[in-house]
């Protein structure tokens, strides 16, 4: 019962394509939500690819971001307004016809900052990591 | 007369429009290419905004991660199919109403990497710095 | 008996030592290694803190830097001489007052690249991350 | 005349001798600072070298550290506290034998944020970039 008020991806999704619709019209939905935790999935899309047919180091980036932001709505909730202040990331293998996929894990909170750890692989080849991303989220100070 | 042998903006365009269609349609252009260094421009598109009217973070990115690319090419030419290995970005301001304006520098140059810095900033402002970013191309082996 | 085989931390730290005596010299050891992973300690040394008896962020790079070596042990061997490309860092709280610890996971092997994310935080406080890093070793070509 | 009252390199040595020793024993010192720029010397220390004679990676580190908190100090003083957020570093050729040099600008200050870009070299050797940088400072909130 308690799985009840637990952030679903649906209500992430829902959230995602009605508040931030450019963003929704990359093709990125959320896949999974967990304690600190979120999975998220890029839709290929033939029409984005780079020469060789490789989805592109941007689309990587924008595919952890968003997965990090997720993770992080399970921290401080849907509507906090957290924004990126900060992202490295390390592309490691072409990255080819098939869905992206990448997992956040939220490494540390505090009171104005989310710190996370993504990784990013394409559908059904999950041991070979495609980008490395790490990165921080500030979180807006409350207004009382 | 020595000009006429360095690249030009315009040949970069030509290159990244037809090779690249993908990239070129995100409406990033390259604006001006100096010694190790170039200039490139995001095209302020309302389709392409957040909730407030912010530029988003990946298209930060992928204007800088562009823009080093422009800058490689005055280095080891354009069709060297460098990739980028790694980088980092900081945002620093909200990024808004404008085309968004960004000018990389090739710090180092060795063998096999590429490493540059990139600012941004909103056309007009140049002394708002909107986002700061450094990273690596790597430049592929020489087939013999 | 396959274990015998395996790198262990007397071993490291021997090596180290014998090989890196200035490195060594900081106060730093190998606590366990383990497949793709290794945790290293910084002994808790007052003459190399800062004002308010901080633990120094140069501290805790070369910590995760030295860990995540480790870790690069465990998959390409203790004689690889394999180099620091590239890391991030984010540091999130003070550490004070005890023995900083380091987690290092080695995420991705390539040819020439292992990259891998290191967690750290002071000894009996192991859910309270004190720096969060990411970043690369670079494996130099077999010489023939 | 107005010169008189700018931060110089033997005021803010004085302050890092007297009030941060474990960082000054590391043997660096403040060069030279400007207008949101400083550069930092680490003098060459037989003793902290690698096998081959290298200047190490975290010793690279802690220079490039150093000398963005000097340049901080050219916007908002010697005594603001100003605390590393968040570095990330690429090493791009071995350093050996001389000096280790540290320019470094200060790209965006904010209130609450410095971020910055660092290059480092052997003396001598200014075209020969060896690291290259870019931090966040976080600036303390004003106590009222």
């Amino acid at each position: 019962l308690a799985d009840e008020t637990l952030l679903q991806p649906d209500e992430i999704n829902a959230y995602f394509i009605e508040v931030f619709p450019a963003a929704a019209a990359t093709g990125v939905r959320c896949e999974s939500i967990g304690d600190r935790a979120a999975t998220a999935r890029w839709t290929f899309d033939e029409a984005q690819l780079r020469p060789g047919r490789y989805i592109s180091g941007p689309t990587m980036f924008m595919l952890a971001d968003t997965a990090l932001w997720f993770a992080a709505f399970s921290v401080i909730g849907i509507e906090s307004m957290a924004v990126t202040s900060e992202m490295s990331i390390r592309f490691l293998r072409p990255a080819q016809d098939g869905n992206l996929m990448a997992s956040a894990s939220v490494d540390s909170v505090s009171k104005r900052r989310i710190v996370g750890t993504i990784r990013l692989w394409v559908e059904g080849a999950p041991d070979r990591i495609v980008a490395l991303a790490q990165g921080s989220y500030a979180i807006p100070a409350q207004k009382a």
